[in-house]
């Protein structure tokens, strides 16, 4: 960055060059996610300017019409990956305000009436993660879906249940996958808290400190599909960078499930085990070891958990005694959200296709119960017999010589409690799939519905 | 650690000293918080025992009724303080295992039959966890209680607001305060969906992948009041840990907010501002600096809120590629999400003083008005008169020095949109905080009624 | 990432297109940062193999001069930003092979003879960052040359010194600029310690377990410029990630000596204080508020430097529990480092820019002194005249009412140990920044000289 | 925390009993740690203060020595674990300097005379940090001849070569083992950037802007066996943490190799690998599995890594963004520092336990080798038959099936590069291990020698 001798002239002033590339960072390549959710807002803000009880109007009926108008090219411009953003614009925000005053002149110098970058960004950003959180579920729902007609296929099919990764008891492929399932399908439980968390409307509060208009920000977040304001306007500017922590801690929550599960399918996909398969095109070679076929993709999906945990610290960090109201600071928080919910994304996708393609050898399942895995089970039989447990325990600690192999479709079959190996309930799967699944698309619905009047065309 | 040369002998076996010293750890001293829950766990495990069809009964009703005696008897000596674990025991439940044996004999050694610790301390933390949350739920109500009563006091005297530190526009001590307070309440959303994450009973899964007992898991949940089983047993096993983390980034959240109104604090009770004032004996002095009274607890924090983000960065560590099912890394989640629960708590109490203690100086607050914050609203007025937004923004910012001090009260008179200055909802935080207040008493009331039943006393 | 129907054919096999498309990642941008080094890499490498004792030869002398000569070419191409990485080539390491073998035929397909992609981008990734310490360690005294002439020009000016941020006792603006300088400069202990872990070869190693072939690979560390090879080549593998944690490491310590001075920048320029100004131009304003100049630059500062330290744990959370050798997890730990240095290396040249332009207002500085902070220095007068100092301290503190403003300047003047505000000893700084200009100079000088003798061609 | 009536007394003012608590938090506990460093400190500030140039002179010749004899008792007490911390005391500096006033009256009341707490405490934190490093040091030192010894005994002994967890090349225990035992050395570049950087003595800045007397810091320095004193003294005041980052983070690198260790050896001890087996009682059961021994050491290891990981998180959190100079908030790296670097030594000291205590297969290691990791060994020898190697590469790809398992001794003994698995270098091992030793030795003997000189006897 050498230091450029002419400032840069910007709509709201003349900046150092310098100060200007190092401010606007990215802005101009991350801030192209925002632009269809900044023409919503903006035709949100015309139609409660235009609605305002002054005298005389801020904005016309017909003006609001026409400013809408010309959101609906702009977004449609987005749409086809036409509309740019250039560093004198800063940021997204600018871009538009430029392009409708190109468009409409006056017009388009009336539109930042009674609002500010502030909670245009935190519209923005909760628009977008609203619907970014809506693919997320439906991508979980997806390779739960996958785990589980997994799980039914090898319902009962036999495989060593480990604890501190040494054989333990006995279970099945059908109760690791499901369980994997489950895990996945209680994580949304982040995912909702975030997506409600973000379900309030940032828009109509300016700077932080309102404004003399008499805006009516009730109308605003119906108009945009929001449950409601958020009240207070100091805690607008305040809870910028929460809703992002609140969506990457649900992320971060998925990573860890699904790092788990690469983990397990690293370990019982080496040929000492042989559990599992993966088909070799989903595999990647070695430029000097002409045999290898090695499971890069789970491993990256290890290392991408280890990222998004990272975006949430950071996040938190930046946000960590942060004077109250909008600081700057809160630009790189933008980056950090996008890039942790679009990694969580990409892992569920690729996640589901290595499920999807998953080859099982029940041979080798089959084969590695060696006796100590039946001891508890045989203690058991003790129990049963009226010995106390922890006796029953010691005798068979103390004569493990004499555990044999059993048959481990048998020992598995006893196992049936809800739950248990042979216990599993997919009624309860299928039940939680579909009600996820509703609740995707019944927001969805009421979002784009609330898009599609607000625009006067189909969203 | 020198190297010992005796290996110690335990309920589960002998073990190098070292090796003991190194696994327990703080175990013996953490695990006294557990013991109520873990009483409460063995007094569900061993009624479910009691009623499970088989024959012959692994455990008879007044067998059921001794260990349930005993049980409480312990929940008495624990209350009291008088509990003892020791290295040996290695943790609560071989502590509890060994005193009903000493005294029930070889009932207490049939006590463990079809459990294993791994369900045991998952059922522990998760009534822990589950207990601590509406403690913590109760306490951020009453620090928003304080910070909403002290913005009703001071609901319209002028504050100078600020974006990026530098004076923005005019607002009140009553809207900062406030936003703070509605920030808390929203604060809440993660716990709740903490509280319901953990409100699934682990129970019955033994060491993750069941026995072949018909054990009743949705009697075991029903008798500790939790809202169902987990499903899928070995999910059980991974489910640890997740627990914590998501207890922790809900407390995580509410330390962020911690941290901001502790940095305000500071910043505003400086000399060169004067807003606020702390009290003397909420100070600390200085062992060299005989004038000074420092904001400590405040500073404090801000340094606790980094650390219970630590906690959650380090649970999220330890899980990360952790293999399916229970591995013994679990075990340091324990001490981490006590630790940053019971910072949260603390740092919510003694806020709660600090802001009930808070005093204000409306002298200085109102002549920290300089000019430019009334730029925006003045723009305003020259839109009002007709003139296109952008052109009055750059008007006035081309004559910055035309403008004049305003009278700061008049000025905030205007902003009276829902949640501006001017349009503070006094019931919509009434109403907010009486919801939290019901939903911990209904909670609580639900989940002690249900052990006082189980254990046939009043808890 | 819809799955696509084909798999993609590359030189070491064929892949799932998404496989690919996951695992490739952002390297075919990332590693255009690397073509030079791993040039220079292969550069050495095919010298060692031409200088290899075994019959046939691998690689004749003169076919190792048609090869360095082609790696010369592709450096200059790399240098006018022409050299090209697709999805196909996967990185830099194939991107390169596939070139020489368009350009070299059969010659081409001999370059990879003993050595993996493993070794080759641990060696292009030593190369890059010793390079980049370099430059970073020349921004880091540039910064502390400008903290420090700040200082020299303000040397003696009073300034308010506080603690806990209230005010304390009296202070320079010398000395509090020039303890920012030499914060920094001690932070280039962990710089050190990073280039010192970093100037060790690891290529030779190939994946990691060495080859049949005799190797001279000290020969190799000698042609790139490095101290020695690694000696163990298992240890190779698990270097990776190491290299860049340490790096990362340093470059988190400069952020937060960074954001702790942006931190004072920001408090001190509120027109509350007004000791410092911003040249407006270095400030960027508000789309609402006509009269904002904010210091965004020191904001994104703080930030940047959460970013930072956000990269180190995210490296560490990926190396924690990865077992030894090669992972492809590592993979992205390349991402990380290259944008925690680079961020930090902006935010030093930016900051140096404030600090050039940074102006100070003497009269505000002046009027800071209240009488509070000479209640020390006058409890240190009671000592002079024999009273123990607890005693003068508690008299001073009972009577803080009598403490009257001194002038700050006799004051000040008075503190006269080595360090202290009229003890400053600029040839000590002035030596420091001589000493550390001297280290970044030998080193380039050694290295391009090495680089230079390899190529045949000034490099 | 009830709210207490009553304000406490302290020596410095009176404060309110919960602020007080807050405030406090865990130091009489974790501060005595630091008693002997106090009391040494404390004895070369009174001896800096006898030789200050003053009149009257604020302490005597004799009075220097008498207090000198009280903190010389005050040290044996401590070493016996008799010094005690009240919470009125509320640190260790305030406990010395009452018990010095019990003692000697006025005299006691002088010792503090121009210095602060954050200077002591400064002084303390170095001198402990320097001792714990040596003794750290030491402990990497011994956990790598136990790695190497190990690596000699077993120096040729095949064991699979893996990468990504697959099969990849022939490879020997003894590489493996002198790996992590060269990477544990080279860890140590991190822990000896800290010591110097701790190397620096704080001690005469009092509160980071000195006094108006004349205090000769180099003596101070000199007497506490310091390099020399930081020269500003502001940045004095901002040190503090950094010390403790530079700790942390040199500590996190070496539990990173831990955890990787820990692993492998995870890995390589179950069934399915049987390469190594831990004795039983360094192995704990299970409450329920009679059959089980884990090797929970080796997974705590991974955990405690995380926790160090945390700590460097949480201390950088902390000191982000805080303005300059002593914020209370650094009151709580001490407690982060403490903890991870007691972590790391005692998981050293138990992995030391644990190499020293492995048993190894050589059997099943043999047995492991199956033909694909002969590939490129293969390959090789078709380039050496003159196919350039891209084509025999692909050859050998093209006909995995033709692979045959070869000898796995004979193989691995082709691979002779030095630091190859035949070229393994014991003398550089015990080189640097005697360089190490050598190092920690020369530093306490320098330490010792002038605590001896200053205290007047030996220490």
């Amino acid at each position: 960055m050498k230091e450029k001798k002419i400032a840069e002239k910007t709509i709201v002033g003349k900046i150092n060059s310098d100060v200007l590339a190092f401010t606007v960072g990215d802005d101009p390549k991350l801030d192209l996610n925002l632009v269809v959710w900044d023409c919503l807002g903006s035709a949100a803000h015309v139609t409660t300017l235009s609605k305002m009880d002054v005298k005389p109007p801020v904005i016309l009926p017909k003006e609001r019409d026409a400013v809408v108008a010309a959101l609906v090219d702009l977004i449609r411009e987005a749409q086809q990956g036409k509309f740019v953003i250039t560093e004198a614009d800063q940021d997204v925000h600018l871009a538009i305000e430029r392009r409708l005053t190109e468009r409409l002149g006056d017009l388009g110098r009336k539109i930042h009436t009674g609002r500010s970058r502030n909670d245009q960004v935190a519209v923005d950003i909760r628009l977008h993660i609203k619907d970014e959180l809506l693919g997320l579920t439906d991508e979980v729902a997806s390779l739960a879906e996958e785990l589980v007609r997994f799980g039914k296929k090898h319902q009962k099919l036999p495989m060593v249940g480990r604890t501190h990764l040494q054989p333990a008891m006995p279970s099945t492929v059908g109760l690791w996958a499901t369980g994997y399932g489950e895990m996945l399908l209680d994580d949304l439980l982040g995912v909702e808290a975030a997506y409600v968390a973000n379900d309030l409307c940032p828009l109509g509060s300016a700077a932080g400190y309102g404004v003399p208009l008499p805006l009516d920000r009730i109308l605003t977040a119906n108009l945009l599909g929001f449950a409601r304001p958020i009240h207070n306007v100091f805690y607008v500017g305040c809870a910028r960078g929460k809703d992002e922590a609140a969506t990457l801690s649900a992320c971060s929550q998925i990573m860890v499930s699904l790092s788990r599960l690469a983990e397990d399918l690293i370990l019982f996909s080496m040929p000492e085990f042989g559990y599992f398969r993966l088909p070799r095109e989903l595999c990647t070679g070695s430029s000097i070891m002409p045999q290898k076929y090695n499971p890069d993709v789970l491993e990256l999906i290890r290392a991408k958990a280890a990222k998004v945990q990272s975006c949430v610290a950071a996040v938190n960090t930046i946000l960590t005694a942060m004077p109250g109201s909008y600081n700057r600071d809160l630009q790189d928080t933008k980056g950090l959200y996008m890039e942790g919910l679009s990694v969580t994304r990409a892992s569920l996708r690729i996640m589901a296709l290595m499920i999807r393609s998953l080859e099982v050898n029940p041979q080798r399942l089959r084969a590695a119960f060696e006796p100590g895995v039946f001891a508890t089970d045989h203690a058991l039989e003790l129990v049963a017999g009226g010995m106390p447990w922890r006796d029953a325990y010691h005798q068979v600690r103390d004569h493990l010589e004499d555990l044999r192999t059993a048959d481990p479709d048998e020992v598995v079959a006893k196992k049936q409690s809800w739950g248990d190996p042979f216990g599993l309930d997919f009624d309860f799967y299928r039940q939680k799939i579909r009600t996820v699944r509703q609740w995707t698309k019944e927001r969805r619905t009421h979002a784009y519905r609330a898009f599609s009047k607000l625009l006067g065309v189909p969203f």
